[in-house]
């Protein structure tokens, strides 16, 4: 069993190669740390780009919505969906303009998504996604009814055409370039979490 | 003169309406705040997602990168492009599994990006642009060689169809839900900068 995702005509990367990685251990740990993706996918013609959560469960990619999305229906119809994921690790100047960079981590996912439908499905698949929003939480809230399960629709795609893109360390300029007078080096950028701010709102009197 | 974009046929939100903005304030802001943008596109009948640093000089937002990236020659081949911006400001935890949510600001642009080719213009989109990552910072580097601009592209949009959406605040439950002992309320998120780790590498010899 390969512990890398098959390197494709889709997924070779044409440009920065050295920066490319397929393994599935530094595919699975940016997003898992990733909150968020955007997704590409061509409706009537045109193109969209959806910012959404996402999850994963061994080898799928779980993304969730309102059951009557447009996109969600254009995968339904077949649309291919091309997926980022993108972690900013800080800004990297440099001596000259031209090698300025930015410290990432970046997954791209192409293939299609299909609709969870299977109950217990839909049910393990929100259970980690709570999981991976605060961990332990499916266990404290109130789970979805019936009606709830309706009105969202999840959505999952193997991953099969997969590839990692990653930039770390100093700035590299030109040789002449390191005798300027300028700073040089790495501001980190990193997603913090603040104090949590707790809802004091309790329920309004239900004969309101 | 508008104060606001104009709410099109593209742009009317279908969904969650109340969370909609089009005024400038609102949509330049998060443009200026975000670091980067991810921009979707169809290449050779495929959809395909682009992650990349954006910047805005007024009503134009630019995108910068290497002259034959795939994406920029079908940018110059008549493509439209669906951009979006995307800024997570917090974990929304309620009572019930269904009404937890994000804190978000984020901004879409639909339109069609032209090259810039006028010297004078990439020299003042790449000021803006290191400007943006460090103030001031295009005074202190080595401008850009000829060579530099030309292997580079500086691509433009301007903004006319333009959305925000925002979310903020605290969760919202069903009312039955709030009599539950479940800790509910919000976890902000924040992208911090760390402390800068000078490169330390001076030039090699140049007769090495």
């Amino acid at each position: 069993m390969s512990n890398s995702y098959p390197i494709t005509k889709t997924t070779r990367m044409k440009r920065l190669a050295e920066r490319a990685a397929y393994d599935h251990a530094t595919v699975h740990a940016i997003l898992d740390e990733a909150d968020l993706c955007h997704v590409a996918l061509m409706v009537d013609g045109r193109p969209r780009v959806l910012p959404t959560l996402h999850w994963r469960i061994g080898q799928r990619l779980f993304i969730h919505g309102a059951r009557k999305n447009g996109l969600f229906q254009a995968m339904r119809d077949g649309a291919e969906a091309s997926v980022a994921v993108t972690l900013i690790d800080g800004w990297v100047l440099a001596r000259s303009a031209f090698h300025h960079s930015v410290n990432y981590r970046s997954v791209m996912a192409v293939g299609h998504f299909v609709e969870i439908t299977e109950r217990e499905e839909q049910l393990a698949a929100y259970q980690a996604m709570m999981d991976k929003i605060h961990p332990g939480r499916w266990d404290q809230v109130r789970w979805p009814t019936e009606i709830e399960l309706k009105q969202t629709a999840v959505m999952a795609m193997d991953l099969a055409e997969v590839s990692a893109k990653v930039r770390s360390g100093p700035p590299v300029d030109d040789a002449e370039d390191y005798a300027l007078p300028v700073w040089a080096g790495v501001i980190p950028l990193k997603i913090e979490t603040g104090e949590p701010i707790v809802d004091k709102a309790t329920a309004p009197p239900l004969d309101q």
